[in-house]
């Protein structure tokens, strides 16, 4: 039996009495399970005045667990300052964008730009790294929890205001290139001094996007710096256990590759439920979705991430949903089997470990409506059983390594920011467009590897770049270089680096690959969908249509054809509905000869090697498709609501 | 002819030139009116500036009304201090949630835990008290005016946070049982002294429930230490006057029960129409019941206000809308014959005294588009009609004295706080599930009492308990003991005091009598309704649904029972549509002994000793049930939309 | 060839290079523009540090531009101060409702209010009006940029509140003036002196609407004197050359009136199809409407602006849209056509000149997406053929002089003020309620002028006046006068100059012509319309509706008539639906002694002399009505989407 993959929880010692630690141990050990993760919100246990440690309880609580035969993940605890830190260091505290202070009271209380704290940080880290550092049941690191949850990637306090004067300095060596960078000149914006430049909020009317973009650019470096100093601190008290931070899901506030970097795992925490409910409110999603897949999440979602983390280093989940959560709009119960289908799902997509939040419901404070694997009185919670058979099909099963997929869509935080920054309609969202490629894809049963533009591009055959919205001269020069099929836009190369329009227009240095440029664009309402051709048909597009001017790039004979060809190189002039996105993927796969499947509804597979995992996210049985052959290892061609099948591909 | 029942009218003497106060009480005789309520908006008329008083024209405004032989309800000014007394303390105006001040320029600008504005309360109160209390015209008095209104119950200000701190130590003694009972070990909240503490607000993510729940009780104590101060002092001043204040609909921001004990009369202030409107906005009731009741009301909306502040002392309702009024959304004229409606059912739900919202339209400020009983150029209003014939109704007929009802409902401030602080969903609104079950009883034609969880029990023969979020030891004590028909559910004993979850799981303390644990809930959209079981058929339940683990109860023996019974006891596992609702409500009464009766869609009636007093708040006409025997007294079998007829039953 | 109409375009030689200016001075020239609006937002280029110019590039940029033959509109730069000044008087700064700063970083972070910043406009108004005042080709100028543009009509500011309490002094002279004439006995909001007198944000609840109005008109008065102050120097130094100030659509934040006082030149700022989105958003419109004319704009929006600035100086639109904008909702492409038919749109009413907004799409900063003449890369934007065309069109005809309309439409600031701070209903909206009777007026062919209460009511046949909140008894008198038809209300004389309610009810001092006073009103939901009774028929009424008492007027003999009726003078009792009020319009042409011509859905019409100018804004082909008679001398008969038709008319 391989140590991967595996299955883990998120547990408070803290929580509970001590005398309920080794039947707590014991029971995870009998349920499979063999990580623990641990104190990332403990600080105040810890150190309960200045200087006054209780270290005890800790120790006693690793080896209790340790004992019981479980790894430990340790965590820096550094989300979680106590009050006498706040106290001693007001000015610590964030600011949020209409200048208030974000107070002590819950969590992330802090500003990454903040001296004193990042002092503090490392003080605690250099204490828990020096004494768990070397202790044989710590096996793996987490610094810190959730960078930027509750949207504390920014603070405008004080010590970011120095930060980003002090950081565009660096970037822009004079004054006048910042101006130049930046269009000052548009409203006479132009600065004299890096000091004379404030933070982009609370400005009249929008400030300039590339202001507000280089302070999501400096608001990022601060965060890799502070995730690193955790790092380095750790890396010296604890060789060769690997390092992660636990990201989340449709978090788009700071630059999570250039974090990622400095780490060895990419966690990250998959609420599938709660993640429906948030992005139907973000990218009003429609109706149906939310009606079809209220109980099981949407079936792009988790995979998406999945694929979109492993792009950045060993994929983990650190929690995932084991049952209600307390925190959206709506908190439904998970359907039957769907807790099981997600842990399937997320080793499907080359997770190591699939870690569930929480052992026990805690009983009181903000998350005690959380289900957890036990219930308040201890008895299981049902999402426990659903984990006993993933942990019981695991174990027996031989899964073979993740490898490369043979198709890339590449995903970038900077594209985000500039579509943010300048969306030209409410209804455009970066991530519902890449998941509406990306679902379009896996539709045709496609194995997907999510990469960032600076990543390597051998051995794909099918490249996918939507609203790429600034194409460096390197991408474009490897994307020319490349034998795979293209397919680009709506959106791609709409902007510089500086964050203006290319002097060649969009899709600027992808202009001769893809062999026309875009003169318009028409930013719609979401409800006001118009009509373009793809392959001689009317389909529906909304809210995003463009108008281009072909140079070597063919379009179909028609006024307003969805998308143009030029050898390799094919462009997106539309966001067009589900189904004509998944024609417009059965023909790129084809064209890079690869060979689609037609899977029914809400019925998604991925591959790790020979082996295809099917999660049925839908409200009906289906059926596998009979492209599919092979051996049936679990479950059965008919896939249940909720349900999971495992084959073993033969060619 | 008994004093009670009888009307009155709020009037304004310093609006008028003093010319017109002699024919304006007369025309009030006229009309039947017998209590007058005035001065209390009138500080900056009595004390033009500190300490320099003009009191002439109250007493001549006393002395007119007076000898018209109008009985008066005066008033302590303090919702509207002078702006010079905010000048001398500016820290007594209240701060709100974002930190802002709540400045002077309207009213209720001030903040209840300011000690300096206390003493002036208290000197203002004493003068006036001292000056009427014995004058033989002013036969009760009010406190202050609508507290909390405009969200004035808490106040995040400097005299806050100090007062907080101090109730919290005098609460909890040691901060350690302080940061045990919020759970503060849950992300490192821990204090070290009740110094640490602050406001709730502003906090990165949600503030501990504990938390923000212990800073709603604290507000609370100071409503209520606030009014007893003034009660204190004209008790002294201005013996066997009762006193009252006047209480709001759908407002819970405050403990009215812990104010309504220091005080005589539970007086309130009904706006059908605007409440109507705010609580579509609040509670997202369906647009069918706007449609057909947009200009009656919500046929169960006063009658639950009247019926909950009856719970509290002698009922009053000391501002009727009488036409229009100006500040909700939409401010609509309502249906002909609702003001006189609306009367009859204060009365009918025991209402001492119905006193109407205003003699005449002020031409000037705020309120200057809400209708009064007279225009502006005095000529009458239609409302006025309406308030003439409902005297010389009231007049002619013997209404016997109002008695205890067969059925309580249980409502608690405490848990409608809990349900804000913790709601799951969105959708979950306290309020809307008391006026669904509420609503339910009244369409069997029940008469109902609304108590709070500490009243007597005795004589009840069905006690409804839904969302009562938490259930003290000695209520299920009571409970267990009494001889009543028990109906609770769903989310009743689903918190602890200190706002944990129970040991032993919801329903907590209820468990052995309800015969059944909850082990989840499913917090659901609105918009999504699922199917449970009720009498063997399909019922449709939306926004909460609950799993139980059935001890000593049963259930249907379906998959999804709506209800568990064992023996007296029934548990409502979900919020089911009203039609459903109506049917468990019928077969509660039934096996309480009570007779049901099956009343047409918006007919409602309430028995007061043998009169039954039915109101139609629907569009159509409606007749009364064959099942009511006896006299028609007033109105007819038939009735008209927004029509009254009263009969006296036979049984 | 006359001088007028013409066409300009808006340019940013600070933008470009200066080898590009000469080579696109000739293709403006080439395309027939004759104007160009420069320097407005260039400050900083000017003066990039204190005292410290920069005037060659502009003199260079005036000469290259008029030696082309471009006749120049010189702008004060005051919209956009340089950071530096910001930097030497920060409370320059306004201030915004909720207390927080209005930072710099865009453009009009300045208060009117704030005295070191007038002297610091008059100072760069001196220098610019000293060095180009007498320059051969600057032609106009133009002061500031877009007056209240992002909410800055106001400011909270210490500035404004100092000027504010003076303000008050001057106009009731007396502090017991202003108690009286605000009500403030109300809730006891009595001042002692002027300085105790507060800015009216951060109130508890709504503030008097007697002082927030007092606050507007205070807060239009200092515009009006920052912009005299420009226009004092300008004259001073550029004698004979027309100053103008671009206001905004949909724009009621100050009153133009009293600003245009001081001006020649009317222009504003025509955006349809974001002033589309803007008023569907502020005024619930239709979906249908903007369904069908997503891409054209509302049919009535453009003309009503046009007609509102014209009475109100010479009219220019000073930016026009030329393409998809970027700072609405949704920013679609126009349809093919309706950048032309805009500007004939913009003739038909009288414009002397159409300049479009802007000549190149810039690269950089806020409004890099708003389309220009041409594309980033120089080649044209599909708009700049249209406006070849127009250029063309418009060389090759004669056309007559604009004359007074036989229909006015009576429009006040005040009123639409009054109707914001006493709406009564949410729903309730003064610009779109006189859209809804303006355009009833142009679906029956009539040419309509907009004009201001005060203005001069001679020649006129009919007279509009809908929801004129507040009329001054020599409007009555002169309205008396008048031989016109009159057609007010609804909500017509419901308010005295001092916002209280008229002491002989609405109609206050128009009650003895229209005949009748308003006893109630029912401010109603959009959603729920009610019955009234037209020419006998039902007819529908939505969000407004009124009582009357019948003096000497008439009406139809139903209970809820749409109108009364009493000699010349009609009043409306609701806000009806359009297809009424397109018949309750055409029965009032028709008294008047005017033509009305049937035009079917989304043609309009306007008559310039005997031109008559059809512009079809709906998605259908329609054809010109048959009593039109006349030589068509530009389209056809049948007009295409977004098509233009011209013709000379025969009696």
């Amino acid at each position: 039996m391989a140590s991967f993959p595996a299955t883990g929880v998120c547990y408070y010692p803290e929580h509970w009495p001590q005398s309920q630690w080794a039947s707590d141990a014991k029971a995870m050990v009998d349920a499979g399970i063999s990580w623990v993760r641990i104190a990332e919100f403990s600080w105040a246990v810890i150190e309960p005045s200045p200087e006054e440690f209780n270290w005890q309880w800790l120790d006693d609580a690793v080896e209790t667990l340790g004992q019981a035969g479980l790894k430990l993940v340790m965590c820096t605890p550094t989300a979680t300052p106590p009050k006498w830190l706040v106290d001693q260091m007001p000015d610590m505290i964030a600011i949020d964008a209409d200048g208030n202070p974000r107070k002590f009271g819950s969590r992330r209380h802090y500003s990454f730009a903040h001296q004193g704290y990042r002092k503090e940080s490392q003080r605690i880290t250099k204490l828990i790294a020096d004494r768990y550092g070397n202790n044989p049941y710590v096996q793996a690191w987490q610094t810190d929890n959730e960078y930027g949850c509750h949207d504390t990637a920014v603070s405008y306090c004080a010590s970011a205001l120095n930060g980003f004067r002090r950081w565009l300095g660096q970037r822009y060596g004079h004054i006048d290139a910042l101006n130049q960078a930046w269009g000052n000149v548009f409203w006479s914006m132009n600065y004299r001094h890096f000091d004379d430049i404030d933070l982009p909020n609370l400005t009249v009317t929008e400030a300039n996007p590339a202001h507000a973009l280089d302070f999501m650019r400096y608001s990022s470096d601060e965060i890799k710096s502070f995730n690193l100093e955790q790092v380095e601190i750790i890396r010296a008290a604890s060789p060769e256990r690997p390092i992660s931070h636990n990201y989340m899901g449709m978090f788009n506030q700071f630059d999570h590759r250039i974090v990622a970097q400095d780490l060895d795992i990419a966690a990250w925490d998959s609420y599938p439920l709660g993640m429906l409910q948030n992005m139907q409110a973000a990218a009003r999603k429609d109706a149906k979705l939310e009606h079809d897949c209220l109980r099981t999440g949407d079936p792009d979602f988790q995979a998406f991430h999945h694929d979109l983390y492993r792009g950045m280093g060993r994929l983990w989940v650190m929690e995932q949903q084991p049952g209600p959560v307390n925190w959206a709009r709506h908190n439904v119960i998970p359907a039957p089997g769907a807790v099981r289908m997600w842990s399937w799902e997320a080793v499907a997509h080359g997770a190591e470990v699939v870690s569930y939040f929480r052992w026990r419901q805690s009983p009181f404070a903000q998350e005690q409506m959380h289900a957890g694997l036990k219930l308040r009185d201890d008895s299981d919670a049902p999402g426990l059983a659903e984990i006993k058979q993933f942990n019981r099909e695991i174990k027996n099963l031989d899964i073979p390594q993740n490898t490369q997929a043979p198709v890339a869509l590449i995903h970038d935080y900077t594209a985000d920011w500039m579509t943010m920054l300048d969306g030209q309609t409410e209804d455009f969202h970066y991530l519902r467009l890449l998941l509406d490629i990306y679902g379009a894809a896996r539709e045709n049963g496609a194995t997907v590897d999510v990469i960032g533009p600076d990543d390597n591009l051998d051995g794909y055959q099918l490249i996918l770049l939507p609203a790429l919205m600034h194409v460096s001269d390197d991408l474009a020069e490897r994307l020319e270089q490349s034998s795979a099929i293209i397919l680009a836009g709506p959106r791609t190369g709409a902007k510089t680096e500086d964050f203006q329009l290319p002097e060649n227009l969009a899709p600027g240095p992808l202009s001769s690959l893809i062999g026309a440029t875009i003169t318009r664009v028409d930013a719609m309402p979401r409800h006001l969908p118009v009509k373009m051709k793809w392959n001689g048909e009317d389909c529906e597009v909304s809210v995003w249509r463009e108008e281009a001017r072909l140079l070597s790039a063919t379009s179909d004979n028609s006024e307003n054809p969805l998308m143009t060809t030029s050898n390799k190189a094919r462009y997106l002039l539309g966001w067009a509905d589900q189904t004509t996105l998944k024609s417009v993927l059965k023909s790129a796969l084809e064209d890079a000869g690869l060979t689609p499947h037609d899977l029914p509804p809400y019925l998604r597979v991925r591959q790790r090697g020979k082996m295809a995992i099917f999660t049925n996210y839908g409200p009906l049985q289906v059926d596998i498709p009979e492209s599919y052959k092979g051996e049936v290892l679990i479950g059965d061609r008919k896939i249940d609501p909720a349900g999971v099948a495992v084959m073993t591909l033969t060619d």
